[in-house]
């Protein structure tokens, strides 16, 4: 197997770093690697947000609900859709430009997540350690606002980056058919989704999980517990009105 | 530099593929490297459509516009934004969710770029060529039919992979600066914008591209040729309505 195959295979998310900073020619190396990724018609439709300063660190930990990663880790990468430059360029050029819209909104946050996948897979491959931050797409609006975004510039993947304080296994992920469809998609029959699971719903830590929810599936305890109804409604509510702000929608 | 880093900054899109299949043995490695990489709390949202048969990509080619890859490649990838597997485990498990909203949607989206990225660089790194087909989110409708994607699944991504036939060099990028932002978002003046696209604008490829074109600069190409309001207008609009089919918005 070669290394960069290797690299992808012992992928795992790093939550605790080392008090330890990364050196300005690594962190070059890592953001010159999102870059080399493919972009919708080499328009380049995003941004990165390089966070360094602990006292800028400490306003954005609430808005990841303070998870522990983004004040420990010494980098924090923030990934944007963003149309701003593209566009300020049509202006400048007279060009008459139709791209506030979900169509082209959708090549924007593609273009933003091929660059942060370059980064984890570039820093993983350098020894470090990454964690996606998937609240980033949560409270977009005071993100807006501590980041400054201009219009048609929205946030959509985060990845801390440092030396790892920790050595976690591999997750657990389903058995590959369950997510491969050959030709095309053929529907899960439930007998399909009670094998496909099933693994999953056996294990040690889906046991110790019900423990300590108190609940009676692991389906129960995404669904009620981790992402509920009421805070889904209320974060897409939040990213709607936004999107309509930055002129997507 | 080491092999991984080696990969990502060799990366080019590759449009011609030689008349040869890939061994089952490295498709197989490369969605397993695809199921590796980081997924929302670990629910991977997307599901991941084989194209292999001759007479389905016959008739996939005309939702890419006839693009030639897409019949001469010997392996099309086509990754879905998923939450049906997901959503009939809970209901299965009697689980009460909400994930029908553009939060959720987000989630699924980025599951499934990550999954992508990771397929092409898996996918690089053993020597084959790929190029991402940006045209899936355009007839998402038919896309849809073809495919028989049943509600809450939404195609986002699509790889060609197989063995190059051709030899391009790597693109031209942006200088890094263009795209970096220390600790905030640092809009730009005209005189960055100026600053930023000088090299694209005044390169041989920009030069063709004029003459051949008849316009007067390259963003005129980009706004009213390549990617006109008209176009985008109009398949924003399929696909906005095809979220909201799909239950997603």
């Amino acid at each position: 197997m070669n290394p960069t195959m290797q690299t992808l295979l012992a992928h795992r998310s790093i939550r605790r770093y080392q008090d330890k900073e990364i050196g300005e020619d690594m962190l070059n190396d890592i953001l010159t690697a999102a870059t080399r990724g493919a972009t919708t018609g080499n328009m380049q439709l995003y941004s990165i947000i390089v966070n360094k300063d602990k006292n800028i660190k400490q306003q954005l930990a609430p808005l990841h609900f303070n998870q522990q990663a983004v004040t420990e880790a010494p980098v924090i990468l923030t990934f944007c859709a963003d149309f701003n430059r593209f566009i300020k360029w049509c202006q400048l050029r007279n060009a008459q430009h139709g791209f506030n819209n979900m169509q082209c909104y959708t090549w924007a946050v593609t273009d933003a997540v091929i660059a942060a996948q370059n980064a984890v897979i570039a820093a993983e491959s350098m020894g470090l350690g990454t964690c996606y931050m998937g609240t980033v797409t949560y409270n977009v609006k005071p993100l807006c606002q501590l980041y400054k975004l201009p219009k048609h510039v929205v946030p959509v993947a985060c990845i801390t980056i440092g030396y790892p304080a920790e050595t976690p296994g591999i997750t657990d992920r389903l058995p590959l058919k369950a997510v491969i469809h050959e030709e095309h998609y053929h529907n899960y029959s439930d007998n399909d989704i009670n094998d496909i699971y099933r693994e999953k719903e056996n294990s040690e830590l889906t046991k110790q999980l019900l423990e300590t929810n108190n609940m009676d599936n692991l389906a129960q305890i995404f669904a009620e517990r981790r992402y509920t109804k009421q805070d889904n409604e209320h974060f897409a509510k939040e990213l709607v009105e936004f999107l309509v702000e930055q002129d997507f929608m």
